[in-house]
């Protein structure tokens, strides 16, 4: 008997591995209907009956297009067929803050209810070493350093990634050798949306640099995440060790810089700044405080808080300036 | 009186920075004939003696083109026309481990050479913000971790760069505005140079997602460069600390993993490991050893080593394979 397609293997031994830890458990498998999605579910399909998981398969529908209901049944019906028990929920989404933002978010938090309501601890994502891939590129273009280049983590608390190193070639290609129809979302292809441009700058990138590339990017958000993983904790355990302000200028000068700008962020998060708001400049400026001290001003970071060095403490002071 | 074009103003301003250090000694300034180099030059002979510096420039020829002694020439005489003290350094460069890589190689000895020879303590080199982005994006393509991300750093050691918050835009325009002459290497259009396909990836990136793409990878570099010398500094104390094989294990294993996979590094070089052949494949299997130990074999690694871990402990071995 031969074994099953390369990339319907590949898919599989991904999902084992994440499945593992949850023996005897239920799990919550996120769906779109996509090609990834769908490989996805059907991977857990064969291979959670033999690891004792029980999964529960989600498809959100956002309502973004007019036959978003119709493509929901259908996925829907597909997944049925694979013995998959399966839910659609719909959930409404603002149009506030980036539908990309706000879709997600809003399908975070219902995917999260979900999971409390059935008792599941996991809940599968469909993201490909591609994705990963497109992850790294927009921390890169956006420039905030090396937490954002560390993309997803194949486990962040309840978020499970099975597929990360899968390729997204491969998931359509396990779709296609079980012959299990996807949905190609057309959102997917409208550069309004920077994700898709982003998708469009790694494969000119690729045609350019060689198939080497999406290897490179995801190796380098497995190096990032160690690295800011551990400066983080670093920067956590200045916070607890230099409590609030005022705070010695010495005792902030002996810190390494890459845990400094770290401790910045969390001294002042924890005084009331708000962190979305506080930008690389500010740092900057707060490191001017310290290492360019030439008798300058206070500077005020956003939440209303202004940073102030006197007498060779940093301290922080209600801002007088409305934002 | 109008003051310098902002271009110009721009280029100068770095200089001045640059050469702030060097008062009252001599400095060398590589020179290309380039864009980048020639407005370096220009504009070293405006603050040079504003700062009592000193400045040699010198031109390597590395005699790749026909008429490669020609063009130094050529560039020789412009930058005496500025009052420049030039030389022209003949450099044959062997074709082994690739132009590029060889050629610099090269160039970088000679230029010290003639530092000591004269007694300089820096050489000044005409690197912009947009060659910045593109060794961050070549260090993203090879997907080695942080370090690679550092790019370029404004002074290290005896290499100084004071057109890294220029761009190379700003070069040409500030050579137009003053009417310096300058050379285009057809090298530079060359697509058997990675560096060439770098830079047309770039250019198409540029296009896909917008301008602040090469801000965003100079500020990478310069986050990455903090963060890359912090754990550098870690692996070097771990290094220091836990001394020569073998070690225990659970000392080992208490090290955060950021700082072990560097400290493997350091460790396995000063055993006789060859750092340029030690793959993160290699520190992988070595990670495995100790984090996912099922009493597996030895790990052979390059330069005839041979780690092994028993009773708790990691030991060094000569390896008897022969690489």
């Amino acid at each position: 008997m031969p074994g099953p397609d390369p990339a319907v293997a590949a898919v599989r031994l991904g999902v084992r591995r994440a499945l593992a830890p949850h023996r005897a458990r239920r799990v919550v498998v996120a769906c779109s209907g996509g090609a990834d999605s769908t490989a996805l579910a059907a991977a857990v399909a064969f291979e959670a009956p033999k690891l004792d998981v029980d999964p529960v398969v989600v498809i959100v529908d956002h309502g973004l297009q007019d036959d978003s209901a119709q493509v929901a049944a259908q996925v829907a019906d597909r997944l049925r067929r694979l013995g998959l028990d399966t839910r659609i929920e719909r959930v409404a989404v603002g149009a506030d803050g980036g539908v990309e933002a706000a879709a997600r978010e809003a399908r975070y938090a219902r995917l999260r209810e979900v999971a409390a309501r059935i008792g599941a601890a996991a809940i599968l994502l469909g993201h490909t070493r591609d994705d990963q891939a497109e992850t790294v590129l927009l921390g890169l273009v956006r420039g905030s350093g090396t937490r954002s280049l560390a993309g997803m983590a194949p486990v962040a608390g309840d978020l499970v990634r099975p597929l990360l190193e899968v390729t997204r070639a491969q998931t359509r290609a396990a779709c296609a050798a079980e012959g299990h129809e996807f949905w190609d979302d057309p959102h997917n292809d409208d550069p309004r949306f920077l994700r898709v441009r982003v998708r469009r700058a790694l494969a000119h990138l690729e045609t350019d640099l060689g198939p080497g590339l999406i290897v490179g990017l995801a190796r380098t958000a497995d190096l990032a995440r160690q690295d800011a993983d551990h400066l983080d904790a670093e920067a956590e355990a200045a916070r607890t060790r230099l409590g609030s302000a005022p705070w010695p200028v010495d005792t902030l000068v002996d810190l390494p810089v890459a845990v400094r700008t770290r401790w910045w962020r969390r001294a002042l998060t924890d005084a009331g700044a708000t962190l979305a708001d506080l930008s690389s400049t500010h740092v900057r400026w707060l490191e001017a405080l310290l290492t360019d001290w030439i008798g300058q001003g206070p500077v005020d970071v956003p939440g209303g808080l202004r940073v102030v060095r006197a007498d060779g403490l940093v301290h922080l002071r209600r801002s007088r300036r409305v934002e």
